[in-house]
């Protein structure tokens, strides 16, 4: 099983390396990161450096696909190479997923038509705009596409589709490995349980957010 | 506000990228990666490159310092340049935390003598070994030194460590904008929590987990 995690300029690198500490540790898969060109891309806020180590061509027909977010999605709207790549890539995947805004990546791309995904919170409307239908959960599962909300879903992404590769004990044994029991020190993850101030301040920095930049 | 996370080769990703994705948005702070050599270190199951920014030398006092963990912990458990690094840095340091077996390195370091502290639950043992007072919590503050469990508990302590730098209202903002909500498909997360045979599998494959191999 070949897993193909796409990688690009401004990406959040949470969105991708939640969904890869679950799925490379799933017997018999690889993970292999790709993007336009080889070598480092920097990330949303700048700060860290991932490899792309395999360029589109050179992975055409992965089993799963999974397309991260970051606010340098915007330039993965229009279609081009990247597009071409999931059109073509997801003609042979038993599943097509994302995380966060890469779910706009896949609507741009044609592949959510119609489809209930989801995506961050604060991109619904756009993802309903490329026609797809906005599911409030944090992660959807229609047909062989898997979406997950923003950033840190890609974790729960991962698990829910290790067990659908490896199975329950699997994905079980991975997330004691990775001791995922989270305990979140505040229950603000939600517009739903954050309070109001915050989500206001949060919805008025939308775009400093969306560019890692600063909150305060 | 400077943050230095440690990178080594065969270091868990996720133990970096988890305090990084919450620690980078934080107004006023700058996080760099680094480590003994400039340029890319490959994640304990080899699928992932993750950039040095910064030689160790570079970056002499920051204000933070988060030490990863993973299975090449095991050769930065001797006396040596990051063992160096870190006791010099220590003495400036506002706050020296770690993830995962992050916290064995600091211990070796002598960090942690008499100290509480934490640590992957499979690694309890060889914690207090080196000196320190294991407590078998997700995150664990004693005085300056915070350290967290395994692997996904580095987003915890993000957060915790956020609102010790920059305010309640800030880190909540954060795990909004990250969407920090979690919801796992399972509650195998924990060894108090996961099924017997769970247990048993990854205690079994304890070796195999912490390089990244195959689970099944």
């Amino acid at each position: 099983v070949q897993i193909a995690i796409l990688l690009f300029d401004h990406v959040t690198a949470l969105d991708a390396v939640g969904p890869y500490e679950v799925l490379s540790r799933v017997p018999g898969v690889e993970v292999v990161f790709v993007g336009e060109r080889l070598g480092p891309v920097r990330t949303d806020v700048g700060s860290l450096g991932l490899v792309v180590d395999a360029t589109l061509a050179e992975v055409p027909a992965p089993d799963v696909v999974v397309v991260s977010g970051g606010y340098g999605q915007t330039v993965h709207m229009a279609d081009g190479p990247v597009h071409e790549w999931l059109r073509a890539a997801d003609v042979r995947t038993t599943w097509t997923t994302s995380v966060c805004t890469g779910a706009l990546i896949l609507a741009a791309a044609g592949l959510l038509q119609g489809r209930r995904a989801t995506t961050h919170w604060l991109a619904a409307g756009q993802l309903a705009d490329w026609g797809a239908q906005y599911a409030d959960e944090r992660v959807v599962v229609d047909g062989k596409y898997m979406t997950a909300a923003g950033v840190s879903s890609g974790l729960d992404m991962g698990l829910t589709l290790a067990a659908h590769v490896a199975g329950a004990d699997v994905a079980q044994a991975i997330q004691l490995g990775i001791e995922y029991a989270p305990q979140p020190p505040f229950q603000a993850g939600s517009p739903t349980t954050a309070s109001d101030p915050v989500v206001d301040l949060v919805r008025t920095l939308e775009g400093q957010i969306l560019r890692g930049e600063a909150l305060g």
